[in-house]
């Protein structure tokens, strides 16, 4: 079913109802960075999360939680430079910058998302969140700008902001999906996997919404790796206004399967953005798993390709060492016919196929290379064993990632 | 129970009744590399064996364990610079040159262990083996040198070559254990991996042998992480010549208990140097976790902080990150007490508290960079909940590694 879906131009405010603003609050030294982001609804919205599985979680993280628990949201307030876990006062601070946004915007409490990322165990100072939200609420507005601003704010070692919309037809509307997200270490295929908030003005029940996004993130967020670690702090939420007049969604039927394509798009794209900025990446990987038995198998078998180390070097080194692919497949716990596996690597400089049931086969280590030197590679793996599909995206292991990450703090 | 273990000189001819042997065949084409190892036995011997999990493992790897099935083994045949794996006629080089080396020292060829190592999907040239046999026999010997030369010929990317000896008393007998050992990428904390050989000259049965192996490597070589790959072609093995002259250990007791202390004595020392030679690898790391509630939640624990590459790249830049380590514990599927646990850097250098009760303490970073910039790493963790500890070794994440694995096959 194919559901019209277009990228459009603009972040959190292409949806209806969505004013943003990100600013310098001094979590972070240098003034140009903007390190505090703040998302208002004009009403109260649908809304929906899903959080990191790690049994140590953010303080932010519990209280965000316990506020979407009932379904409902109204705004998201986020900053970078400090992830606010493993501290004594956490959830005193996060509660703390609840109250005090509710109080400044005349809104309840419980209806704010409230998130932070950036280095664990270091006391979150409240002086950032005082002094910085009259200077956000003064910013808010419903521009590009706005939402860029926003998404620059949520940004710790990312190099791009990663910003995207599309629109589509629901119910004969016309719906919007606006999303910004952060996200380049501490990334790993279990959870969420990073901040993501995401806008839309389709009117859908909160439940359908919860429903939309458990589902979505499988095949996306879920899908992405960087490093292997899954971070403390992770949340997606999204926020539905139903400010595009479609009869509201409550339930599954033509409306809901629309809706849930729109918003697979968008976070397959935030998704992507996040893989491809991978901290130290200089390579956007993608691996295709086609022809397996199983859903489930072939997510595990794609991601377990995506997150070896091997594998990773090997693409940073543009190396077909496709040995590596196999064996990253055979470890991942499933169960395979390793005789019937072919791989192929693609890029758009073309395609080799380098192994063919699961022997090396002859081939042009140069064409290999002039493939394997892109900046987008696909590695595509036949298990030829069914008719179920499943993709993974991660980024190549490079000298830059142990730089980053061999002297974060500093 | 102190079974008075001690450290001696040599490698697999330390025990009693086997010689050894290490030369340049020609499988790589740096004449001064050794790459083909033998180890020969005077008599037929118990033997017992671990093997990769992965399910696309080695053709040497299938022979093997086909011809240990009886417990009974005689030789080892080891080259490195080719795995021969996921190769067409690789069952058939496996077998072929147990056949060649059976015929030239007039043994049974079932009971020669035949092990790979190097890169993954080239089809295994045979001359070398043809070539290499004549001048193996030629050059076996019982000294010290032997061993030496069959410790260098599997080295890979090692820097070092690793081989270690230690003699206990056994039923009132000297029992000595020798071992050799390579791996230094694609290491995984999930079954041998790595090749490592050991000798041993304690009369025991097959039945015991593998008993005693298959539970000491769950502590020892299970515990050992470089990157987190688990190879297609790892395995130990140990041959047991019966000439120390103790009565053979036949069954559970005294005798056993010690003979499996001697086991566990070298398997972790072989264990440790891999990881200590693990790929770009500056610093060894040790994890203890200490205090928990049972076994494997311990050891998977452990495993989880000295796999994480985030962890491994704060080490590497001596850079105190304890939520990290707490990041780590909390992802690694083990149900825990977040609020109970107390971080510790340790090395040679001192000691430092960074963490209690799951909240960050305040601490010197001078002290702790100083502790951190060591060679051997110790990560203390407390988790104060019962009475159970396990140990992981890995290393450091580093440039290095990336240009090893950047262009391996180059």
């Amino acid at each position: 079913m194919d559901y019209n879906i277009t990228a459009i131009d603009g972040g959190i405010c292409a949806a209806a109802g969505f004013k943003a603003a990100g600013v310098h609050a001094g979590f972070r030294k240098n003034k140009q960075k903007l390190d505090l982001a703040l998302i208002v609804a004009d009403d109260v919205c649908s809304a929906a999360g899903v959080y990191t599985t790690n049994k140590v979680f953010a303080a932010p993280v519990g209280v965000t939680r316990a506020h979407l628990a009932n379904g409902k949201a109204r705004a998201v307030i986020c900053n970078s430079g400090n992830a606010n876990t493993c501290n004594t006062d956490g959830y005193d601070k996060a509660n703390a910058s609840c109250d005090m946004l509710a109080k400044a915007l005349g809104i309840d409490a419980d209806d704010i998302i409230v998130a932070s990322t950036g280095v664990i165990g270091v006391p979150l100072p409240i002086e950032p969140i005082e002094r910085g939200i009259p200077m956000l609420i003064d910013a808010l507005d419903y521009g590009i700008e706005a939402s860029n601003n926003a998404a620059c704010a949520i940004m710790t070692t990312d190099t791009k902001k990663k910003e995207y919309a599309y629109e589509l037809t629901v119910g004969g509307k016309t719906v919007h999906l606006g999303g910004i997200c952060k996200g380049s270490g501490m990334i790993r295929p279990n959870m969420a996997t990073m901040l993501c908030f995401i806008t839309t003005d389709a009117a859908i029940s909160s439940e359908m919404l919860q429903s939309a996004l458990s589902e979505v993130i499988k095949d996306t967020f879920n899908m992405v790796s960087v490093d292997g670690d899954t971070s403390t702090n992770d949340m997606v939420t999204v926020m539905a206004s139903g400010k595009a007049g479609n009869a509201q969604i409550t339930a599954d039927g033509e409306d809901f399967k629309a809706f849930k394509a729109g918003l697979a798009a968008i976070c397959k794209r935030l998704a992507m953005s996040i893989a491809s900025d991978g901290e130290g990446a200089t390579k956007l990987l993608e691996c295709r798993v086609r022809n397996f038995t199983d859903k489930d198998g072939a997510r595990t078998l794609a991601k377990s390709v995506i997150s070896s180390s091997l594998v990773k070097t090997a693409m940073f080194g543009a190396d077909a060492n496709w040995g590596r692919i196999l064996c990253a497949l055979g470890y991942a716990g499933v169960d395979i016919d390793t005789d019937k596996i072919d791989v192929k690597f693609k890029s758009s400089a073309g395609e080799i196929l380098v192994c063919e049931n699961g022997r090396g086969v002859d081939f042009s280590e140069e064409i290999a290379k002039s493939i394997l030197v892109r900046r987008h590679l696909t590695i595509d793996v036949d298990m030829k064993s069914g008719d179920t599909d499943a993709t993974a995206w991660g980024c190549d292991l490079s000298y830059e990632y142990v730089r980053i990450n061999g002297d974060y703090r500093s």
